[in-house]
C-alpha cells in the first residue's frame, strides 16, 4: 500500500514557492477539477461542485426572504451585438474578452451573437418595458447561471477561468435610499456567505501574501437606466423619473479562494458546513485473526452510526406525503456522514485519501472500541483526537441522540476554529503603514497594508509601478508584482491611527490630501 | 376597469386555429415569458422559472437518493472541435445546429470551439480517465445546464428554443443489466416528473392533436464507451471491458406543455405542485362606505389566513440554528400562498389577473364572510366555488390547524383531477387502428394510432408521405403534417386487440409482419 499512499498525497508542500503546484494537486487528487481540452475551462467533479450547490442553497434562501425578497429568473445566454454595444463604458471593461458566435453548423450568422460576460445588457432592456409605474418597484431579479470571459492570462481553476459559475443579482428601485439599503444587506449576506474564509469581500490568501475579490454589490446610481431608458412616472410629480439601480455577485471563484486559504500539506481542509461529507466513518484494527462474528459487528456498527447521523430514523420517506401538493418537513438534525468499509484498502490508505479530501471529521471504531462502546473522532482541521462514546443511542432532555448532539458541537466547534483562525490570520498581516519606504517590505512579508491614499487611479497605477520588483526576470510573477488597491474598509483605523484631515496620500510623489486609508496588496 | 381587463385578458379562445396565437398570449400575458432580441431565445420570468426550480428541487433529491444515487456536477459549456467530432454518428444529429465560437473581442480564435448542443462528447473522454477498474463503477453523473441547439424552425418559447435548460444524466455500469434496470427507474422518475401532463414521456396536446417528448432516458449499450475508450479490466477475467451507458433528459419544454395541456380560455391553469403560488388571497366586498375598522380587520385576517397556511408560526427562523452545520427540519406543512391587498385594483380585476397567471385556488374574504368566520375558495381548474371555515386556527386531532389541512386537501384534489383529466383526454385519444384507410380520419380528429407497424424507419417515411395532407399550401401546418411514430408503450394492446404472429404493418406497401403497435401521431 505505500506506492498508493505515495501517488494519493501530494507531491509538494504548502509554501510560497511552490503555492500554484500545490493547488493543482490538491484540487486534481482531491476529485474537486479535471482538466479540459478547452484551455481555461475545467470539469467541476461532484466533490467541487456538491460545495458550490451548499453555497447556492444557503445564499438562494437568503435573498429570497425578507428584507431582499429576490426572485430568480433566467435570460439567454446570449446577447446581441446591439445591445451589448448600446453601454460603451460597461462594454469597453469586456470588449476584449466577449467571445463571439459566428456561426452554426456550417453556415455564418447574419451578425456575431456574444456570450454573455455579465448580464446588465441582456437584462436591462427587458427591465426598461417592464418599469412603466412605482407600483412596478423595486424589481429585484437574481440568475444562477455562467458567464464567459475569454481572458489570455494565465488560467487556474476557480480563480482565473474563461467560464465561471455565479449568481448575478439586478435590483432597481424608486429611490436612491432604497438602492443603498439593499447594497449594504447584500453585501452582508455575502460576508457570510463567503464567510468561511473572509470578513471582507476581498479574501486574504496568507500562503502567498495575495487578496482575491470574494463576493461584490454595487450601487450603480441611475447611469443604466438612463443607457437603457429605465423609468417610470413619478406618483407626485408625474415626471418621468429614472431607476436607480445596484447589481450584486458571487462566484465559484470562492471555492478557489477556500482551499487556498484552508488547505494544508496533506490536501484539502473543508468548512463542515459547505463539505459534501462532513463526517467520514472508518473501521479499523481488523486483521486475517478478527473473528468473522467482530467484524460483522464492527461494520453494523459503523452503519449504524452514520445512520444516526444522517438522521434516517427520523426522516419520512412516505412518498405519498411528499407527493403532496403541500411541503412537510419533519423535525430532523442531518449531518452528511457516510461510511468507507472498502476491503481492499487499509485503514491507513483512507485515512490519507479522505484528509486529502478535506472531510472535517474522521470516525474510527475497531474492535476494541466497541467493547469500551466508544469510537475515535479525529479533527482534520488540527488534528485533535477525542474520543466519544457511542451511547447506545440515548436521549438528551430533548430527546435528541446524545451522540449526534456531541458530534454536530465538534463540527460547529471546528467550522467556527478554522473561521477565526484565518480570521487571525487576516488581522496579522493586514498592516496600517504611513511610510512609503515601509510599504515594499511588508509586501515581501506577504502583507497587505491600509495605507493613507488619494483615490486616483493614475496614483494607483504609480503605487503599483513603484511596488513592483524587478527581480531580473521579463515576468512579473507572484513574488514581485505590485500592490493594487482592493477596498475602502467600512472600519477605518481609529485613536492615534485615525486619519487627519491634512494627511496626505502615501505615494511620494502625489501630495494630495489622503481621503482614506485604502487597503492595498498583491492580488489575483 | 373595463379598459384593463379587456387589455389584460387573452384576446383568442384556445381552439386549434389560433392555438399558437393563444400560446403565445399566455405566456406573455402570465408573465411567464418574454421575448428576447436574439431569435428563438426567450427570457424566462420568476413565474416560469419557479416553475423550474419546483420541477429541479423534485427531481434533484429523487436522482440523488437510493436506488440511482447520482450525484451532480458541472462540464464546461464548450466543446473542443477535435472531441465533439470523435463521435462521428453521435454528431452527425446535431452538426447543422452546433454554434460556434470562432472570436474573442475581435481576435480569432485558433481553432472553433462549440457550445454544447449535449454533453456527451464533453464528458465521455473525462469517463475513460476516471473510470480503470470495476470498483469505479458505476459512475452516475448529472448536469443541470442549458444546451444550444441552432435550429432554423419556426421557434415557440419552451417547445422549439435555440437554447434550453435541462438536466442531462450519464451512467455507466460494469454490465448491460444494471444500465437496463436504472433506464427503467429514471423513466419511472420522469413519467412522475412530467407526470402532471401525461402517463408516458410522449406527452399529448389535445388542442392539437399533437404530441411532443416529455422526457428520455436511453440505453446507450458500448457504442460510446468504444467511442472514447471507456472501460475497465474485468475483476474475473481480466480482460478489457467496456462499459455499459445509459442517458437521461428532461427539459424545460415539460412547461410548454404543461401550459398546452392546463391552459384555458381564460389563461394559464397551473398544478398545485409546481405553482409559485398556489393559494391567493383576495380581500373583497369592501366600498367608500366601509367602516375603516372592518377594513382592517379584513386586511388582518387575510394576512393571519396567509401566515397560517405558509405554516410561519411553525417555521423556526433561530439564525444560530440555520447557520449551524447540521440541518435542522422543524414539523411543518408550507402551502405557497400570498395575499393581494392592492388598493388601486378592483376585486373583479384581481380575479382575473390571478386567473390569468394560472394560480391553482382563490381565496376570497368580504365582510360578510368575516361575521360568519368563513372564506371562499374558487378553484382555477373548474370554478367551483366552495366555502371554508376559518375556525379560528383550531386544531384536529394532530395538532394541525384545521383550516390548512381543508386547504391542503383541496390542493391535492385539484392536482389530482388535473391529472385524470389530462389521463383521460389521453385515453380517449390514442385508438388502436388496424386499416390503413382510418388513419387519416383519425389524425384528422387529432387522435393518435396504435398501429401494428414493421419498425422499419423506411416504412415510417412512406406512414409519415402518405399521412400528410395536400391542401394546396406549400407549407405543412399543425392540421396538415404527416405522423410519425412516437414510442412502442410497454402495455401493448391485449385481449382481442392483441398482435398476432403474422399479422402485417399497416403501411399498404409494406408486406412485413409488424413487430408491435406503436403509437404514431403529429408532433411538435
Ligand atoms: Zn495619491
Ligand atoms: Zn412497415
Amino acid at each position: 500500500n505505500t506506492k498508493k499512499v505515495t501517488k494519493l498525497g501530494l507531491e509538494v508542500p504548502k509554501v510560497s514557492e511552490n503555492l500554484g503546484e500545490w493547488y493543482s494537486q490538491v484540487l486534481v487528487k482531491g476529485e474537486m477539477i479535471e482538466y479540459y481540452d478547452v484551455s481555461g475551462c475545467y470539469v467541476l467533479r461532484p466533490w467541487a461542485y456538491r460545495i458550490w450547490e451548499l453555497i447556492q442553497e444557503w445564499f438562494d434562501a437568503r435573498i429570497k426572504r425578507n428584507p431582499l425578497n429576490v426572485r430568480n429568473c433566467y435570460f439567454p445566454m446570449f446577447v446581441s451585438q446591439s445591445a451589448l454595444e448600446r453601454e460603451k463604458e460597461h462594454i469597453a471593461d469586456f470588449a476584449p474578452e466577449v467571445a463571439w458566435v459566428t456561426k452554426s453548423g456550417e453556415t455564418d450568422l447574419a451578425e456575431p451573437i456574444a456570450i454573455r460576460p455579465t448580464s446588465e445588457t441582456g437584462m436591462y432592456p427587458a427591465f426598461s418595458k417592464w418599469i412603466q409605474s412605482y407600483r412596478d418597484l423595486p424589481l429585484k431579479l437574481n440568475q444562477w447561471n455562467s458567464v464567459v470571459r475569454w481572458e489570455f492570462k494565465h488560467p487556474q481553476p476557480f480563480l482565473r477561468t474563461r467560464e465561471f459559475l455565479w449568481q448575478e443579482g439586478h435590483n432597481a428601485y424608486a429611490t436612491r435610499e432604497e438602492a443603498e439599503r439593499d447594497v449594504l444587506i447584500t453585501l452582508e449576506k455575502e460576508k457570510f456567505a463567503g464567510g468561511e474564509f473572509t470578513t471582507t469581500c476581498e479574501a486574504y490568501v496568507a500562503s502567498s501574501g495575495r487578496a482575491i475579490q470574494g463576493a461584490t454589490s454595487h450601487y450603480l446610481g441611475t447611469n443604466f437606466a438612463h443607457m437603457f431608458d429605465v423609468h417610470f412616472e413619478h406618483p407626485d410629480t408625474h415626471e418621468k423619473t429614472f431607476v436607480h439601480q445596484i447589481s450584486f455577485g458571487m462566484t465559484t471563484r470562492t471555492i478557489g479562494v477556500m482551499v487556498m486559504v484552508h488547505g494544508d500539506d496533506r490536501g484539502l481542509v473543508l468548512p463542515p458546513r459547505i463539505a459534501s461529507i462532513q463526517v467520514i466513518i472508518v473501521p479499523c484494527g481488523v486483521g486475517a485473526s478478527t473473528a468473522n462474528e467482530v467484524k460483522e459487528n464492527l461494520t453494523k456498527t459503523c452503519l449504524d452510526v452514520c445512520n444516526r447521523l444522517k438522521g434516517n430514523s427520523l426522516i419520512d420517506n412516505n412518498d405519498e406525503n411528499e407527493n403532496s401538493v403541500a411541503q412537510h418537513h419533519k423535525s430532523s438534525t442531518i449531518i452528511r456522514a457516510d461510511t468507507d468499509l472498502r476491503d481492499n484498502y487499509s485503514p491507513g490508505w483512507k485515512f490519507n485519501h479522505w484528509e486529502l479530501k478535506g472531510v472535517p471529521l474522521r470516525l474510527e471504531i475497531g474492535p476494541k472500541d466497541l467493547d469500551r462502546n466508544q469510537m475515535v473522532a479525529v479533527r482534520r482541521d488540527n488534528g485533535e483526537k477525542l474520543t466519544i462514546s457511542l451511547e447506545g443511542c440515548s436521549k438528551d432532555d430533548d430527546g435528541n441522540d446524545k451522540m449526534v448532539v456531541r458530534i454536530t458541537e465538534l463540527l460547529n466547534q471546528i467550522q467556527q476554529d478554522m473561521y477565526a483562525k484565518a480570521e487571525k490570520e487576516l488581522e496579522e498581516n493586514v498592516v496600517i503603514c504611513r511610510k512609503w519606504s515601509e510599504c515594499a517590505a511588508h509586501l515581501a512579508a506577504k502583507r497587505l497594508l491600509l495605507i493613507p491614499f488619494c483615490g486616483r487611479p493614475n496614483c494607483e497605477d504609480n503605487i503599483k509601478r513603484d511596488t513592483t520588483l524587478d527581480d531580473g526576470t521579463a515576468e512579473v510573477g507572484a513574488s514581485t508584482m505590485g500592490a493594487k488597491s482592493l477596498c475602502v474598509p467600512f472600519e477605518q483605523p481609529k485613536g492615534d491611527e485615525q486619519l487627519k484631515s491634512n494627511d496626505q496620500c502615501i505615494h511620494p510623489e502625489c501630495g494630495l490630501t489622503a481621503g482614506s486609508f485604502t487597503l492595498f496588496g498583491r492580488s489575483y
